[in-house]
């Protein structure tokens, strides 16, 4: 880490999170859930859906964007799926209760869905995945988000970064953990470069004018390629991966889709800069993006124990193959894995930009604040 | 299509498809389904999974490498899952029969997953999933392959093209059908440029050195990469998608997972072209794929009308969108259902080279041939 980072133990950002969520009105308990999402994204690196968020949740719920009393509840149910009317609450609450349900469901049932509709913003949707894993299970998950990736062949925005995430157990070997938006890079890697004042490869977006840029706060106005594009073409794999999420987690939710959106209001462009600073506009009318969850039983299929040694053996002979020099072959969430231990450790380094917003925040909400840095 | 195609009768097809698999012990239902399912891969333009396949599929009944006679059957299940065992079996046989008994699961439970092991080739799965749109559901299959693509900062191949299909129900609009291999582009898509004598672009594959190729022959001989990599970088989520199929279709079904057998024996290159070819011979221990099924009624959520209206509009919404001069905005499987509907009136154009594969194979058979072409 460079010297723009400052270590944080995480009990104090976990007592700073609480309150802050405590003091626009949510309840202990969720307060609780909501900081602890926040703080495993830390823990695990995914620097961009950590605690530099919590300000803007906290924002959008004194703008009664969110409702911080909200009760989830199930408005549609079968012996194996579940709706769940989110009540306008914070997705990070409300999407860990509707994933707990679901694995609930799996438990009896052997697998389940579930959908979330009137949510907000999940956060980092492989947390949600991964609490199938203590319970032997496979976890899935999916988002939407509103318009900024572009169709093959399109000229303007009609997708979310739609990312999905699924969570697979293992024996001893860190778990599998794939979490990725079905663009070339989430969003907020390119937030991330703006932060650090750094380029972005070509490839990563177009800007405002439809050419590929290495400039990250052009290519934030501009438009992001969905996964598997070069800067010519859009690839349909991705953009049909990003398609696929916006018709789970809108259209089977009864919410607003992201294609019909942009076809309606196609002047997107020019979107502001880093949606991690508590500064940036909201848009007049936010896209309110669903979520889609699943939890499967390995039992179902082989004996947990024999199934979690298999995928050990898997994970094990990938780690091993030869590597070009950058490796060693790492699997999807091994890193992440090791993070999280180290972090837990010796505490999680926040970006002194980040402490200046939290430190910011506990003035605005006049409660106290033991973080380093500010000013 | 150029002069190397002539057109074909959809029934003259079914019945030769049908002749040569019943002349190899297969019962005339088993005949009907495994033709049926390489028909509609032409219908569809899926040339690589079509009528080409035929003779690979019955020499490899003939080497008794696949069980004609094969009873697929449960060999585990819960209110929501099945693990079948294929039985040996003929993969389009196999996989139709469990299909259609995950879409019976899901719709009396809501949704299902079914899996199955000791069985073979599937062909085009897409066409599994497509078997739950008439009842509502939304369908998903993948399966696995082989090692022949790279993982991230690997240097040996690791796994196979390991290819899922999703499909989406819709009213008007052709359905969102998505199916996609999981690497840069499918196996297929190398050999039919070795037919046709045509380059391939750098990036869809390595020569047996790691460099990229545009040589066809030396990319099949060589390594491919998975979706989202440049030449010089195998992407992780590509990678990480690959895996994902392969710990569901290999791991969780008991069957043999590519990266433990790439690790145990590495020296896979090499591979002779074009498997289409009958000549092409088979490795000594072929891989044996797993395959993963899962059905989801749309009524779980919506009603089904309600929501094939809201696919309709999301569809829609991107047809309409501005293009590039190469568009208009296409969607997973617009394509291939247009091109279906106009040969089935129309009748399916098949290389000469195909042809003549069908005519050899009949004679080998001693069964009558009545297709054009041959000599």
């Amino acid at each position: 880490m460079t010297d723009n980072y400052l270590t944080v133990a995480v009990e104090s950002l976990r007592g700073f999170g609480q309150s802050a969520f405590a003091s626009v009105g949510m309840s202990a308990e969720d307060a609780a859930t909501a900081t602890d999402v926040l703080i495993r994204a830390d823990l695990r690196g995914i620097e961009t859906h950590g605690m530099v968020r919590l300000p803007v949740y906290v924002n959008r719920i004194r703008k009664e964007l969110i409702n911080p009393r909200a009760r989830p509840h199930i408005v549609r149910e079968t012996p194996t799926t579940l709706l769940v009317d989110g009540d306008r609450g914070l997705g990070l609450v409300v999407s860990t209760w509707t994933m707990d349900r679901c694995i609930a469901k799996a438990k009896e049932m052997g697998s389940a869905w579930a959908a979330v509709r009137h949510t907000s913003h999940a956060g980092a949707i492989g947390l949600y995945a991964m609490r199938a894993l203590a319970h032997d299970m496979i976890g899935i998950c999916m988002t939407a988000a509103g318009p900024r990736v572009r169709a093959t062949y399109g000229t303007q925005r009609a997708l979310g970064t739609n990312p999905l995430a699924v969570a697979i157990p293992s024996a001893t070997e860190p778990p599998f953990m794939l979490d990725m938006a079905t663009s070339v890079v989430a969003q907020g890697k390119i937030e991330t470069a703006v932060m650090h004042g750094e380029p972005i490869p070509a490839g990563w977006a177009l800007d405002p004018d439809g050419q590929p840029t290495t400039d990250p706060e052009r290519g934030l106005a501009g438009d992001s390629l969905p996964l598997g594009s070069t800067p010519e073409l859009a690839s349909y794999k991705g953009y049909g991966l990003a398609l696929m999420v916006d018709l789970f987690c809108q259209v089977l939710t009864g919410m607003e889709s992201a294609p019909v959106r942009a076809l309606a209001r196609p002047l997107s462009h020019g979107q502001p800069v880093f949606v991690g600073d508590p500064a940036t506009p909201l848009p007049a009318t936010p896209f309110v993006p669903g979520h889609f969850f699943a939890a499967l039983r390995v039992d179902a299929f082989r004996p947990a124990a024999e199934f979690k040694a298999g995928v050990d053996q898997t994970l094990h002979s990938l780690h091993a193959m030869p590597h070009d020099g950058n490796g060693p072959v790492r699997t999807p969430g091994d890193a992440e894995h090791r993070l999280e231990e180290e972090r837990r450790r010796h505490g999680i380094p926040l970006h002194t930009q980040s402490l200046t917003w939290l430190h910011e925040l506990a003035k605005e909400l006049d409660i106290p604040c033991h973080l380093p840095g500010g000013s």
